[in-house]
């Protein structure tokens, strides 16, 4: 949306109202993905009839909420008909393998984009205006809905990240910070020799067990 | 921000990411107009060290939302000086007189946006979750902020409308929903015969007769 080559055209005032409304783009990828209308889409469900019954939601509020999405580029729509858009189909049906909606749920939690509600205090002051420590204070069970939420992006990193760290025979790793533990299970099942203690607080550590079991791999917990 | 031509290139997750902030642009440029940042800049101070003592804000966070402005079109850089956008420049310098940046005010204000901070309900119900009549209860203060923060882009198409609109000799005018009146006061500045007549709430009215003392045009109120 950059304005780009000021001088050689007229001011655009459609420009200014875009970034105004910006916010809309965030609140309806949410909904699209909440709803779940990209895997209703991407299962073959693809009018304003069938995707309101896939999805349980109302009809008036799917074809809104579609015809929005055809416009940010992220449904096609030809005739009665849509399509997801190739960013769609890959990344926000949830029977893609490489599927991260998710993540919309933690980057939009309410509690994150609070530090965005009165941004001109925050930049008066030079640093945040929520209370002290915020979303770090210890054991805050935000960031067990970030292990479960971003995992899904994570996977490709954490296998290159694996396969640029790799040794033979036995390691020992230490995942500090470990959330979903996601990058120290790559390694070890690249290697199972490899030794992996996952640090981490409590609640969030549940998850990373979790995805231990789900990848066969043994990680031991601090 | 259309991703426009799926089918020619590889999914680009960045489209999705962008989408997911998109809401940090709305809170970015509503910050920036509320600081004044565009207006120290056109005035001439355009550095990270005159700018923050022009805006009685923070050099940290003036520094990073100009950077944050740069990369979203509405300031240039260039070594360590910042310059208006033509956009920026046209509508959202106050010493412009095509200046609207109060606008973001109105439109960004939390009870205008509280509808979008749960769209997933709202698609499912196919309306508003909000409370009956919301915004619009009879003499709601919000729509004086309307009045005030919306009437600076609407001098030009109120110009233009009452050259369209424009009669000769004693015509009656009847305003509804007047608001800032700017659409009554234009009819009657091109033709001073007309005699306009404005409906609003009466908080509402105090702005249009505001105005209209301004412009030196007589209105009747209702």
């Amino acid at each position: 949306m950059n304005a780009g080559n000021s001088a050689l055209r007229p001011p655009d005032p459609g420009i200014v109202f875009e970034s105004i409304n910006a916010y809309q783009r965030s609140a309806a990828l949410k909904a699209t993905v909440e709803v779940d209308v990209f895997s209703a889409v991407g299962a073959g469900d693809r009018t304003v009839e069938s995707i309101p019954k896939a999805t349980n939601a109302s009809p008036r509020g799917v074809r809104i909420l579609c015809d929005y999405m055809t416009l940010s580029g992220f449904l096609l729509k030809d005739a009665d008909r849509y399509s997801l858009s190739i960013e769609a189909a890959t990344f926000l049906d949830r029977n893609s393998p490489a599927y991260f909606g998710s993540a919309a749920y933690f980057m939009l939690n309410p509690d994150l984009i609070a530090g965005f509600q009165d941004l001109s205090a925050v930049v008066r002051a030079g640093t945040t205006t929520l209370p002290e420590q915020g979303t770090v204070t210890p054991d805050n069970p935000l960031w067990v809905d970030f292990a479960r939420q971003m995992a899904p992006m994570v996977h490709p990193s954490a296998h290159e990240i694996a396969e640029l760290a790799a040794g033979e025979g036995e390691l020992r790793v230490l995942d500090i910070a470990a959330g979903h533990g996601l990058f120290g299970i790559a390694m070890a099942q690249r290697n199972p020799k490899e030794y992996i203690v996952a640090l981490e607080w409590a609640r969030v550590l549940t998850v990373a067990r979790e995805n231990g079991c789900q990848f066969g791999v043994a990680v031991r917990y601090l």
